[in-house]
Order: C-alpha cells, then structure tokens, then sequence
C-alpha cells in the first residue's frame, strides 16, 4: 500500500500553463491503470486530441470546459466524465482560480500512454 | 463523451453508512476501469478484507484511516492510495466530518467486481 498526498509527488508541464503529477503509475507498480493529478491555470488548455485509449476525470476544484466534436460542456466542481477512445477531447480553464482534476488511463503495453501534442 | 455531477447519481449502501455512486462504470460503456464515489459517515467502515483486484483512491473532502496488515495510515484530503491485488485493507471514518474519496477497480471479465462482504 502506498498512501501519499498529491503536492508530495514531483510535477511535470505536459502543456503551457499544465502541471500533471502521477499520483498511482508504473513507478507504483498500478497494475491496470493510471491515476494522475492536474492542474490548469488561466488560459490552459489540452491540445484538441483523439488517442486509442479513454479518460475518465473527476474535478476536484475549480471550474472549466471540456470540449468534444461539435460540444463544449462545462465542468465544475464534483463533475465526472467519460472520454471514449478515439473521442476527440480538450480540457480548458477560462478562470482565474486553479482548475484541479484526477484525470485516469488505462496502462497501454505496461506504460502510462502519452497524448500526441504533449511533452 | 458523458458528463455527470457525483450528486446526480444514484446511490447504493454497500456498508452501514458507506454510500456509492457509481460515475464511470459498465452503464457508461467503460472500458477497462470504473470510477466510483463514496461517502462514509462518523463511524462507517468497509471490512477489512482483500480480493484479486487493486484499487487506486483520492480523497476529495474529510479524513479518514486506511488500515493494512499491521499498519494504520491517516487519509487526508488530497491524498491518493494504492492498494495492491490481494492486499489486506480497510477504510474508515472516525470524524464528524463526512469522508469522500474516489475509489476505482479494473473491470473483472467485464463487470464491476464486488468486495466479499459488501452489498
């Protein structure tokens, strides 16, 4: 078992304006999928992407809007959502408070998936 | 792509003061994990139990304690855990304040696995 807070755990910058920290990954040893932690300052947003694996996200603090094909819906504050593979998808805080969310991968050959579009 | 509040989902009882919704889950179509919301009261707690599944969760609001075999942790807001396949755990609210934490499982043979012991 391994409990730790996610400001512990060292952060990366996938995208301008992006910190991502991998709170439950390989280094872990999660033997399925990834739990990872983000935030979003003003302005930030994810790449418009498809990859062949989903998300699933919950939003701790903050508000934004998740974009998919033809939609923008908005996320706040206790939101879930579902990300199908291949589903084309962007995240984005408009605001000026920090957008937090647990955003998950499902482990693909052993390894956390990168988007394309990110470092 | 679906979107959803944690409060607009319907809850079940799996324990005495335990409460679950389940956000990401087979009623979604996803694919290889499931997220779920729980809620304990004062004095709640899931059996110490194990199974051959991991979980991974964060603590979005309140405190809590983790037990392993041997080990007692405190669980804090922001915190992640991971519990390994067939790992002896328990969680638990000993505060006033309701606990609620994210917890997911991997999908077993394309189905939500149950914990001996819960409803």
């Amino acid at each position: 078992m391994k409990v730790q807070n996610w400001r512990q755990v060292k952060e990366t910058k996938p995208a301008s304006g992006v910190t991502m920290r991998i709170l439950c990954g390989p280094a872990e040893k999660a033997p399925n999928f990834v739990m990872r932690h983000f935030e979003f300052e003003q302005g930030a947003a994810m790449p418009f992407h498809a990859h062949p694996w989903e998300h699933e996200f919950f939003v701790i603090e903050g508000k934004g809007v998740i974009r998919t094909t033809g939609k923008e819906l908005p996320l706040e504050k206790g939101d879930s959502a579902l990300v199908m593979p291949n589903e084309m998808h962007s995240v984005m805080n408009p605001n000026k408070e920090i957008l937090r969310i647990i955003c998950l991968v499902p482990l693909v050959d052993g390894k956390m998936p990168t988007a394309p579009g990110t470092k």
